[in-house]
């Protein structure tokens, strides 16, 4: 994919408080970084993309300037592939509702820019860089604030008639009286397994039993989806019976999911992988409980090989290499 | 995709009863067609591949000789595309499990040969004659003895890490106390709005209700899917609550399937969609009630616009122009 002459390529994490540069070469290896706040540049997308520019070509000069490298790619909250716009982003801080980011900063920069939102960047990082590497068909599902996932077919990421394919976060898991969402809809996978939806689980567990648990040392409302796994951690029935739970239903969602694309593997990401076989375990046997009979024993369930805090600029950054 | 010097492909659409051949030209004219029945030639497909192409040969010299042949497709029950192999049908007479379909044809024609499922062939079909020609992302629904899909990303269609991904009826939408289906799990969308899933719930609502309706005149055990319809389009509004009952899940499933690649069309066919708005009305509804605010207002919902009796074929030979 890299050239001896344009070894590199940018990745750009956009996130609602950094925006996290780096710039990486075609074994994963980011051999520069830098990073910007988010917000802080005025109402204004032109002076933000300055900022990051004027920040950016100092770790551009490091690795021997512009020509060395290929292409950037953006990972954002509702960041479209097509368009190469981000749409109605609720959590950032300028003031139109379209943001035609890959093209001012391929303006400014004068490579090629590709964006998608985090979920596919990271599907995309994991395909280059990590546990899908070589495979033309799975499923990411990222375990974070949210419930995101990215989904490749044939080798190539999934974007629909819109840009905007892949939520299977929103695909509702419990039809009759399930949890609201913030989407404005209920029982949605999102509402049961990301990290606000497991410490929901804790919440709602602790408040029908009276078994001990670690859990009651923690103000209830100030219970987190990581405490959960840190007590499961240490043998803690209550915990491990919420880890269960969200096991059990991220296997039966994916059982669903298998249906569609009948994939090679399901790579997972985020904080609740930290809780390892305490939580894979739950996924597994439910997966195997739930799967169709043609797709059994087919699908790998893996947790992403991609170090976390450069997880997100890898996945954005290998968008650059398909450019 | 035609050429003057070979401007027509083969389809065969192969059921349990009857092996269908057409030959179809670019605009998806049957311009020659035969047939077969599927049991009576022994255990051994040889003797079946035997006796089809006999009877292909007379059409083939009918349209002017194998050089005016570019490929042939088939659709198949449990036809995998990858292998070209038919894996494990139950329905068929042949005495092997796995069994090479598309090799012996092309080794007895000396044509290119690719085989699929009945229901992504009858995407194919859709996408090159039919109501989602010129479309790039779409799902297609058979609304058969069962429910099958075929799935469309980017032009493609999807077939997955082993050629047999798109069992949407198969997904599961009644998580809990769901109906048994005959893939041996519970609650697949298949068990609700299959021809026999229509039945089912007729029986059900006129076994709790008194309200007059003219399916009482038909003996409960006989009644089908299409004595529905055909209720429901006299006003019959028991009728009419199974059909809404039945669009109901439809749209609901839809909804979540949308989730996976945001599709331009949703295309349903077979039986079920003779009722027309009587069913396309409440799948509509349901669909934009339950529909991810960011996919809102973006698929259409459309009836094949292939002509039944033809539609299978066509759908075979459509594989034959991709080859």
């Amino acid at each position: 994919m890299s050239n001896s002459s344009k070894p590199y390529v940018i990745g750009l994490d956009l996130g609602g408080t950094n925006s996290v540069f780096g710039i990486v070469d075609a074994e994963g290896n980011v051999v520069a970084q830098t990073s910007v706040k988010t917000r802080g540049h005025g109402p204004k997308v032109e002076q933000y993309v300055a900022d990051c520019v004027e920040a950016l070509n100092v770790i551009i000069a490091e690795v021997g300037g512009i020509e060395k490298i290929k292409a950037m790619g953006i990972g954002a909250p509702n960041g479209n592939y097509y368009t190469g716009c981000i749409e109605f982003a609720p959590n950032l801080p300028w003031d139109q509702e379209t943001i035609p980011l890959a093209k001012m900063f391929s303006e400014a920069l004068g490579v090629p820019v590709a964006m998608t939102n985090d979920a596919n960047a990271a599907a995309i990082g994991e395909m280059t860089y990590g546990a899908a590497k070589g495979m033309k068909n799975f499923i990411m599902i990222t375990l974070g604030t949210g419930v995101g996932s990215g989904i490749v077919c044939d080798g190539k990421l999934v974007y629909g008639s819109d840009g905007m394919a892949g939520e299977l976060g929103h695909v509702v898991v419990e039809p009759h009286n399930g949890r609201e969402c913030g989407c404005g809809r209920k029982g949605c996978l999102e509402t049961y397994c990301s990290a606000t939806g497991v410490a929901r689980t804790a919440r709602e567990i602790l408040g029908t039993t009276d078994r001990p648990t670690l859990l009651r040392d923690i103000p209830v409302d100030e219970i987190e989806s990581k405490h959960v796994a840190i007590a499961a951690g240490k043998g803690d029935e209550v915990a491990k019976t919420i880890m269960d739970f969200t096991g059990q239903l991220l296997g039966r969602a994916c059982a669903d999911f298998a249906c569609f694309n009948s994939p090679e593997a399901f790579v997972f990401f985020g904080g609740l992988t930290k809780a390892g076989e305490l939580i894979m375990d739950p996924i597994r046997k439910s997966y195997d409980e739930n799967i169709l009979k043609c797709y059994r024993g087919k699908a790998k369930m893996l947790v992403s090989q991609l170090d976390d805090a450069k997880a997100a600029v890898l996945g954005a950054s290998a968008l650059g290499w398909e450019l």
